[in-house]
């Protein structure tokens, strides 16, 4: 590849919007160390890369996964990035490079493509993962679907927690759902609270991957996972998938919220706990592994024991189940 | 990953419909050599490959790509799986791995959408390559995007062909085009027309990837493509790419043409040649390189001089432009 065109947009030819496409992603500097062959042949070419391959793939569907009346294209573009690189991060894998493969209806003009696109080369840029190549077509509804590639020694997975471990949270929870909740309330309020509100709505709207983060967690962390769906769910998987028993803290999770986040809780009238815990697309970490391994960044806010699920303990030692909170994407808000 | 679910489907349960899929994904048998983790973590991880990376996406968009009167939707989910992963028989790459992304609108029930997915395990079990993860996500319009990995110690590009170099064709070229056109006209002939009919619709419905004949090519030829938009367009590609021009021998190539195509041409009354040189979608593959080094299923078609473009040239030595033959995707057939 590529970028290859199939079947898109409002009068430019395929070869001429292409030749715009890769413009705009070569701004992404010297051709990137590494990527032998790059946008415009039948496929993109890698150098060989030492260690496993680690490799996903995410869809940002219009209607679905955004609303165009809350993000600008490059916003739409730089938040689909970064959600896709999100499962790198919960490897504890490297980047090393990317490929975007978008749908666009004809009333989705050729600049604001090129703006999507401009937001995609920035977050590539900003995590260093390269794009080197993709896909173009035609389509009744805006979605842009990211695979990333990248490669890990040892990458961390969903099992492996263990009993006696402790449970690290990396980076916040609970500010993109309250973000969202913002918008689709129409809240603006004034002062103090105006600046809370902003700064949810941004991290909703840009939401970053921790690549780097991520990548320290290896030789320290027993299993990891990225959340995308809120906190007591993805915590449910790692449970799941480990076979034991996530307890979370009730009172060092509250410590750790964001000052924003109970600000904008205050004028949403809602629990910022409760979004903490089923907020999904901030895209934080949740890891375990043994106390004596945590490293910067990492924060305690519960530990592993046998059994199942995700439990909350209050300070008076009450334990209520919380890996069904979160957005079972089926079945809405549960 | 995965396959995760967003947003999606009819009365099952994220988790329900999810193990439906990996289970109809598993009939691929024992988990493939170098897959480590497949479905159902954040990402797929691959043990270290040998030789560089070729890597590739596709998507085929229902209305865009396919008519949902024309094809099944295990057509659907093998046709596409092999369009992708023809562009690793293009490289000459062997298939390592791949990812699926669906978008599945709530009209399209459970049901299609398991056969859906047959279809892709059929087409991945054929050519040898695992689907180790993907993303469904719930939209308005059916999509599928395929991201394939191969690896190749030196993959084939479009550029590199040189003057003096012989034409090759692997594969039958118009078969599809005519298949497509025989649905879009509703032709339903009698007699030998009819099993003409019957080859050229099967062809468009379920095309091949020639990863095995792809395989052989690199050590060979110079340069390669397949035969995507239709043999015109797509040798105009590889003659851009290493700046040369493509002969094609008129005669040689009527030769080669299928009885099938010659046939059911009779019926839609089209001159075959003209679709041998713009149907597309037969994934044929085209490479070039010196005539001692032509191997079984490399059938020579023209040779390439000093220039630029694709010419065609008849017996008397007339020669015409065939580079703008096939369809530009944006602005339909030239």
């Amino acid at each position: 590849m590529m970028v290859r065109a199939r079947g898109a947009s409002g009068g430019l030819t395929e070869s001429a919007l292409i030749e715009r496409l890769k413009n705009v992603l070569a701004q992404q500097g010297a051709k990137p160390r590494g990527v032998r062959v790059g946008i415009g042949d039948d496929a993109a070419v890698v150098a060989p890369i030492r260690g496993s391959l680690v490799w996903t793939v995410d869809a940002s569907v219009e209607g679905v996964h955004f609303d165009v009346r809350w993000l600008s294209p490059t916003d739409i573009g730089a938040r689909s990035f970064h959600a896709a690189a999100s499962d790198l991060a919960a490897m504890g894998a490297r980047p090393v490079a990317a490929l975007s493969s978008l749908i666009v209806p004809s009333r989705f003009d050729r600049r604001r493509l090129l703006e999507l696109v401009q937001g995609q080369a920035e977050a590539s840029r900003e995590l260093g993962c390269p794009i080197v190549g993709g896909n173009l077509s035609r389509g009744g509804e805006l979605s842009v679907t990211t695979t990333v590639l990248g490669a890990a020694e040892r990458p961390l997975l969903r099992a492996g927690a263990r009993p006696g471990d402790e449970v690290w949270l990396i980076g916040d929870v609970g500010l993109a759902g309250a973000g969202q909740l913002c918008l689709e309330r129409r809240l603006a309020p004034r002062g103090r609270a105006a600046k809370a509100v902003a700064t949810c709505i941004a991290a909703w709207r840009r939401p970053r991957a921790l690549l780097r983060e991520g990548r320290r967690l290896p030789g320290r962390a027993h299993a990891a996972i990225d959340v995308s769906d809120g906190l007591g769910a993805d915590a449910g998987h790692v449970a799941r998938e480990s076979a034991v028993r996530l307890v979370l803290d009730e009172a060092r999770l509250v410590r750790l919220l964001r000052s924003e986040l109970v600000e904008a809780c205050r004028v949403l009238d809602v629990a910022p706990l409760e979004l903490a815990l089923s907020g999904g697309e901030d895209y934080a970490l949740v890891a375990t592994g043994p106390a004596r391994a945590r490293g910067r960044g990492m924060r305690a806010i519960g530990r592993v024991e046998r059994g199942s699920g995700v439990l909350l303990e209050s300070n008076d030692g009450r334990r209520r189940d919380v890996a069904a909170s979160g957005f079972d994407h089926f079945r809405g808000r549960t």
